[in-house]
């Protein structure tokens, strides 16, 4: 290894340090050459088998570093989470807590093609944090989805974003409902001179999914929800360089990667890995909603997301997942005004719709 | 719900069965309608909010089954592990150990494009499982992978796979690699009379993805390795369903599904998910390797690979992962010969592969 080392540090589930290194060898050879010892040639060893550092007492067993070539990785996302995490999830008791990112392969990496500027340019919306709401339930009508959309716009809310769980469904099938919620959103916009925009869930793959990033072009729709683990870490890190749109990514199944001894931290996952891959946003759920985490795991995500990483331009956190309205104020002192907070059933229930978001937007305005 | 649902059954580790009926609950809303109770109309919470079934004492915790509605799937193969574990993968203690799959929703999912049938074509074998060598390891030049090939033909071999770490690397990179190693094999095959196949590892996504898989068709490639949680879920069934290409599926990732008590079952994610999102084959660590699954996990597995599955194809299990060369005759009588047999570096330090691959041959013969 002559370059700078790709740096990653992993929690092992040991009973002593000398137990902690043997799994950390055998996690280096997986990860790396994946052949018996003899198999490459001594060169190859020294060049590419990943290297063990020592093993410090940590909670959950004992961290250990690896030090990964580079080169294993080239410029591909995919090759990127093989390296640090492929056939090692096969394992148990081996969690990727922390990477350190050498430069030249950052400058490899697609990141996000645009970030927060973007929205802040189309929406017109400086010094204060976005406000997003959802449209939903799964099940309503493209028409139903629609007249919603205006509602909200009417409102006032910055952003518009499909729930997740729209997709393909009879009911609301993409093109329908993308064509129906963007004339609805244009329509109003012009009516009320606002300046909303509208993040339709964008998925399927391959031609289809090519053909709907078109669509999307055409009704002037310049960004989309995407699942980054549905759509795939590659077919992501493509939209990021080849679509023109600004990515929102959800986190959907990312839940899997996130076991208290195994897997991957969610602040490393949806702190850097998604941003790496092209996300110029990342939904994560919000502590204190309906899912466990916590708000120093919220917060780190949120920093990691706008850290100085190379080149690689910062995305922006987008907490959410049963936000507590009434407590907006205290998440914009949280996360500061370069936040996108996802607003879903609680602001839909509001009887006064305008009112809500009135109350929201002095909320998030900074103190 | 009119339809016959789609019935999902799910391990919650709970220490009550009210409990764990509880938490069912809670699962049966975020995946389906995902708004509080009051928002959807009594009409849509009778046609969409999961229903949740009796909780049964259970290894792990209850067994509870949530009856969902088809409609939520439509024929997406991203919607289908969105609404089966999309979201739920961030809370803890819920596992999906199995699904019952209407008729309908099965006629709508991608599948297998060929099985087996078409590799038993291309090579002529019949009546025994096939070997398939693997290239390797990562940091050969795409000349020396293509020398290992041309060995490999010459030794008798049925399959060729890449490494699943050869990506984009700069020592091989796609083009090259595939160019040289399926020159090497054609050339071998010519000489010796011989009807080895190559299966590239096919990585990236977008623009990039479709022109390699343009390129393996000028090369007369028609079989390709891929890695399902690195292209995508949706990615992979676009391949499957475009792409002309057989199609077998790496788990490189798939274990931080595998939690003890949180996530997918093995038997569930590599039997039947691959197999719906279009993998002709799958490749999973088998018994007694380098991973830790038990063999039952493992014939479980091949079975549901090949099980009928409405008109789903069936895909063809490819154990590998540390196969013991001495133990292939008992794996032969484990798996039956509708078999593909991964060899690594085993078989790569034989010092005489020809002989090696000749009692190989001779121990997946039926008995």
């Amino acid at each position: 290894m002559t370059d700078e080392p790709l740096r990653a540090r992993y929690v092992i589930a040991a009973k002593s340090a000398g137990a902690a290194r043997e799994v950390a060898g055998a996690v280096a050879r997986e990860q790396t050459l994946e052949c018996v010892p003899g198999l490459a040639s001594p060169a190859l060893e020294r060049r590419l088998l990943g290297r063990v550092g020592p093993a410090r007492p940590a909670a959950g067993g004992f961290a250990v570093a690896i030090d990964y070539a580079p080169e294993l990785v080239a410029g591909s996302v995919g090759a990127l989470v093989n390296l640090l995490f492929g056939n090692v999830s096969l394992l148990r008791g081996v969690r990727l807590v922390d990477v350190r990112w050498p430069g030249p392969l950052l400058a490899r990496m697609p990141g996000p093609a645009f970030g927060l500027a973007r929205l802040r340019e189309e929406t017109g919306v400086r010094g204060r944090a976005l406000l997003c709401a959802i449209l939903k339930p799964v099940g309503l009508s493209s028409r139903a989805l629609a007249r919603q959309a205006s509602a909200l716009v009417r409102a006032g809310v910055d952003l518009i974003k499909d729930d997740h769980n729209l997709a393909e469904q009879d009911t609301s099938p993409f093109d329908e409902r993308v064509s129906l919620v963007a004339a609805a959103v244009a329509e109003e916009n012009a009516r009320r001179g606002r300046r909303c925009r509208y993040l339709p869930h964008l998925t399927g793959g391959g031609a289809r999914l090519n053909e709907r990033v078109e669509r999307l072009h055409e009704l002037g729709v310049t960004g989309a929800l995407v699942a980054p683990l549905l759509l795939g870490w590659e077919a992501t890190a493509a939209l990021a360089a080849e679509s023109g749109l600004l990515l929102l990514a959800h986190p959907t199944t990312s839940g899997v990667f996130y076991g208290r001894r195994h897997g991957i931290a969610r602040t490393l996952l949806q702190g850097e890995l998604f941003r790496l891959a092209g996300a110029d946003g990342v939904v994560f759920p919000n502590a204190g909603g309906r899912f466990p985490v916590t708000l120093a795991e919220c917060r780190t995500i949120a920093a990691r997301l706008r850290a100085p990483l190379g080149d690689v331009r910062p995305s922006f956190p987008a907490p959410g997942g049963g936000m507590d309205l009434a407590r907006v104020r205290r998440w914009r002192d949280v996360y500061g005004p370069d936040t996108v907070f996802l607003l879903g059933s609680g602001l839909l229930q509001e009887p006064h719709l305008g009112r809500a978001v009135e109350d929201l937007l002095r909320a998030v305005e900074p103190a």
